[in-house]
């Protein structure tokens, strides 16, 4: 089940709903444009991880789309309505819950955006994928790597609600036997996933060095990424910033997507060829990211 | 007012709806992901215009993105259904009317998407904008103009829900005092305007000739720039798709953005610089705009 809490300005703590019914105006901009922001996060055992990173992250996709969302005050207490809530189901004892953030542009006409916080059980995929790791395809994304900083319209900083493409390009990759996709820009560079950030491990003379594309490329900056960044450089890892290349992932050691809710999938294969995996990085890393709050 | 309908397999002529109350999911795909697809027609006294036109357009849409939806006789009945009951509102002498289609991929969970039909008032700069034309802005879309045939994945033939970059290209047109936005190609080619069709006139010779960029560089087909093509053709009228560069726009006689709701919009300047009009050839263009059913 979902449970549901509005952020409206009448109920400081939000206002739960019924998941169940229709709770969504046909006319809000989030159905009719995709237009509007969002962020997922993972709760272990009650905790949100890494929420303040979240929160601050939603708040540049708002300025990027010149939204006005609630304060991250008020969406603290909405969420933490929501963990009540669902601490009050039958399915209060799984170990991982799934909460998902959003603001649409509000109903056509209305004076203010909707947001709200759902609360749910992850996909069983996701922790299928940690376990057993993923067949990726390349995808073009079509943009260059220097079209975020020359086309701010085109909104790369911006999680936005308007995630067709993405979904089409999972889609497609599924349709090929695959499971998920990295795009790389027309000019060749690793971008990111649909839903996930790369990220890739280099051993050399007993260095071990940990890598991932460049933000400044027009990719969504990662938030576990960074989280895990900051904890393996304190475990005496290097780190690098691209600019990577297929080239560089097919030369790795090891290469992950990573995301907030399926956490580190490893790549066991790109475009149907195997590449090297490493169960023992997989593991360190993981133990690093499980101790991130 | 807003008059909805859903198509829904249990009402053979579509479900009334009020559209003052939630009516759509909160997990809705439509919603969370922009994961659907739409078409918008106007209705000139009681009649929608290019109603065929639209329908097979939602079918293409709906085959790019491996959606289900209504066939086009449940999609007649419920726009009949609409109509009619529009008919019977206060606002039923108003002589322009907007339908907007709409298929999302459903609620999270459920086999099947949503789809509802929804008739409601044309904006009032929709009339304005026809009368006193447009400033707009050239700006870059990113994808160079082979992107269509090369990255299906990107979903260029579809007019899918994740429309938040053609809202972002609108509002930053407007921060720079614009009104409207040309997109251009990374390789310098005219493309569209994020909600309509380019169209350019030329007189050279005693010839007129009509002009609108290449379908095959990852634009929508325009249902109002095609009609509008077969019905220029009938009266004499040379037609020549692209390639078009931004020079074509500024050395024609007139340019138009032209769409399906605001019809022809005649651009009064690029980018600040003011351009060639002509009030006679929109009038004539609009005539036969008229007379299209």
């Amino acid at each position: 089940m979902t449970v549901l809490v509005f952020l409206d300005p009448g109920s400081e703590h939000g206002r739960i709903a019924d998941a169940t019914r229709p709770q969504l105006m046909a006319t809000d901009l989030g159905a009719t444009r995709g237009d509007g922001i969002f962020e997922s996060l993972l709760v272990i055992h009650g905790t949100p991880r890494k929420l303040q990173a979240h929160l601050d992250r939603l708040d540049v996709s708002a300025r990027a789309m010149h939204l006005d969302i609630p304060d991250q005050h008020a969406w603290r207490r909405a969420i933490t309505t929501a963990l009540t809530e669902f601490a009050a189901t039958e399915q209060a004892d799984a170990p991982e819950v799934v909460l998902k953030l959003i603001t649409t542009r509000g109903a056509e006409g209305a004076a203010a955006p909707t947001s709200w916080v759902s609360a749910f059980l992850p996909p069983a995929t996701s922790q299928a994928q940690r376990e057993t790791g993923i067949a990726v395809l390349l995808l073009d994304r079509g943009y260059d790597s220097t079209i975020a900083e020359r086309a701010p319209w085109l909104l790369q900083g911006a999680k936005t609600l308007s995630y067709a493409v993405n979904m089409a390009a999972i889609r497609y990759a599924k349709d090929q036997g695959a499971d998920d996709v990295i795009f790389t820009s027309s000019d060749g560079k690793v971008l990111e996933g649909p839903t996930s950030t790369v990220l890739i491990a280099r051993q050399r003379e007993g260095v071990k060095e940990l890598l991932t594309p460049r933000r400044d490329s027009g990719i969504l900056p990662g938030t576990t990424q960074g989280a895990l960044f900051s904890a393996a450089e304190e475990a005496g890892w290097k780190l690098g910033y691209g600019p990577l290349e297929p080239d560089d992932l097919k030369t790795a050691d090891a290469v992950w997507l990573i995301s907030s809710i399926r956490l580190l999938a490893p790549v066991n294969s790109i475009d149907g060829n195997p590449i090297s995996t490493s169960p023992a990085l997989t593991f360190e890393l993981t133990t690093l990211l499980e101790n991130i709050v």
